[in-house]
């Protein structure tokens, strides 16, 4: 299978083309996680770089972080033709990104992404940002990596639920585009899956697809959005609760209330709705919505950067490897999609 | 002459065509300025819009500013098809440009400048940013206004240093480009050159030519920076001190310290050199540098982003109209110029 020149897989660490490398200064930013265990296996291989370590997290992905990232920019004296290396999640690669688009106007950077959510999607396609106000991805740019250096044996320093989390992008990728690719994952037991190099792929390849067609998410990049108008909402709501989800988690419970969205607006059937439901929902039965949380779901789903006056535009599925973008659901329908998981996890 | 279709001149407000524009919200930004000396002559002409606004000059070009500015987009709810106008200065401009370019990746904006150096200048080529860490510009993007709507009757509201601040990017225009504008900018009363129409149209023009060439200012662009590694190193040392100058007056001793260095390096002869300074001087003898202040301005310099590595780059001019970029300069010739300039002056 076929990838751009500027996404590459390596089966080790000692692969990575630093030679090929062109800048004045290299600084590698970090969180706290990927400093203990990706960096060591890393560092032999390392040209002479400048570090920053940020604390890992989705609730240090601020402006405030930003900040101090941009003062260790500045401190170590990257100038225009410096280059920033994210080592980390998708978080870090998000925030790093963002930091590296706005440092002096943009700088070059590469995105070393540390977790199969990364590996497979956030690294991908140039969006980067930080969330702000209490929001998910409120501000940012659109701003693509020089390079993408992928390097799967990082996933074996993960924890499960981590690891696992990148799992539902996956599914998200076959069921808006490849109906094959989602009975491949389905079928292959969860851990296997997870750490597949062809998996793995395909999905850099349907998003990389995508992406190409509409950067700048005007239409068909919205696809990528199945799942997330639900699950930014939850993981928002989550995160200002202090309560755990991963994004993987959040956007699989989307996925199966916006499978439903789609059911009831009559472009799914039932039965495909039930072979979505099923094979997602054995994953995320322990997370509950409880009823008092449904409004306020919704209420943060108004704010979410997809919504266009008061409609809120979701992309949905008609059939398995096929997403549909700009389709209008009324409070009511997503009510009653918060209400349909709630009845199949309890 | 003739300007790129974004780039509109207009005698009246009225003439405004936001009839053609397409957005789902409008935001208006200004600072306290532009809110008490423009808006109410615009406003009988504008759609119905949100207001925000920030308080006026470079020490309120931050990062806290944009939060502020941010959290309104956020309160009015601007979602990705929303539009801001940014009512102001070089100032206002290049910081709600940068809000603009990262709220929500990216809405459109259009600049409505309201001083000549905004009109002539920073409103042209898509330059964003704010300050940070001390140092101008630090942390911003390149992205391009949706529109520029520039209307002249503005710039009767400007006190007349502000107004005059404009007039050294219009020389500097002229310098590293069209030698016949010079000497027409030269033989005009000053304040009758900063009023007119066909020189803004000129200076836009030059601007805009330069730009589509190298948008990310790898190469031609730079030559924009004639006057700025002196002229911000100077204007960032002052704002520290809390010491007045206009961004004009602190590139206009840019120039003269810059055309010195020109000289030096025997690509400017003497004679040529004296006409520039000769014609610049006048305008900002009353700046003064002390010796100890030299050293300082040299290590503001180390930091500007036209560094690279320890050497320092400057765009020079090797006649009038005749910008160069890419010239090596030592710090032993740039204290040297420093102290030209303080002769001059003394």
């Amino acid at each position: 299978m076929i990838l751009p020149p500027d996404i590459c897989l390596f089966s080790s660490f000692k692969n990575f083309p630093f030679r090929g490398l062109s800048y004045t200064k290299l600084l590698l930013l970090m969180d706290n996680n990927t400093q203990n265990y990706c960096y060591p296996l890393l560092q032999p291989y390392l040209p002479i770089h400048q570090k920053v370590v940020v604390p890992a997290g989705e609730s240090h992905k601020t402006i405030d972080t930003c900040m101090y990232i941009w003062q260790k920019m500045m401190a170590y004296g990257l100038d225009r033709l410096s280059l920033l290396i994210n080592l980390g999640g998708g978080v870090l690669c998000d925030m790093g990104g963002f930091c590296a688009s706005s440092y002096l106007r943009g700088i070059a950077y590469i995105h070393m992404p540390t977790t199969l959510i990364a590996q497979v999607d956030a690294s991908i396609g140039g969006k980067t940002g930080i969330n702000f106000g209490g929001y998910k991805n409120q501000i940012g740019a659109f701003y693509t990596a020089q390079k993408v250096w992928i390097a799967p044996i990082f996933l074996k320093t993960l924890p499960h639920n981590i690891l696992y989390s990148g799992f539902f992008e996956m599914i998200k990728h076959a069921l808006i585009a490849d109906e094959k690719y989602f009975n491949q994952l389905i079928h292959t037991p969860l851990q296997e899956a997870c750490l597949s190099i062809a998996y793995i792929t395909r999905s850099i390849q349907i998003k990389h697809v995508i992406v190409c067609k509409d950067f700048r998410e005007s239409h068909e990049r919205k696809m990528l959005n199945f799942g997330h108008t639900v699950g930014h909402a939850l993981e928002s709501y989550f995160l200002a609760k202090k309560k755990k989800i991963t994004h993987g988690e959040a956007i699989a419970v989307g996925m199966i209330c916006e499978a439903y969205i789609a059911y009831r607006k009559e472009i799914l059937t039932y039965e495909v709705l039930h072979v979505v439901v099923k094979n997602i929902y054995i994953y995320i039965f322990h997370i509950k919505i409880s009823l008092e949380e449904i409004d306020v779901l919704i209420q943060y789903m108004q704010q979410d950067k997809k919504r266009k006056k008061k409609v809120i535009y979701f992309p949905l599925i008609r059939g398995i490897g096929k997403g549909v973008i700009h389709r209008a659901v009324n409070q009511t329908l997503i009510a009653s999609s918060l209400m349909y998981y709630r009845n199949i996890v309890s």
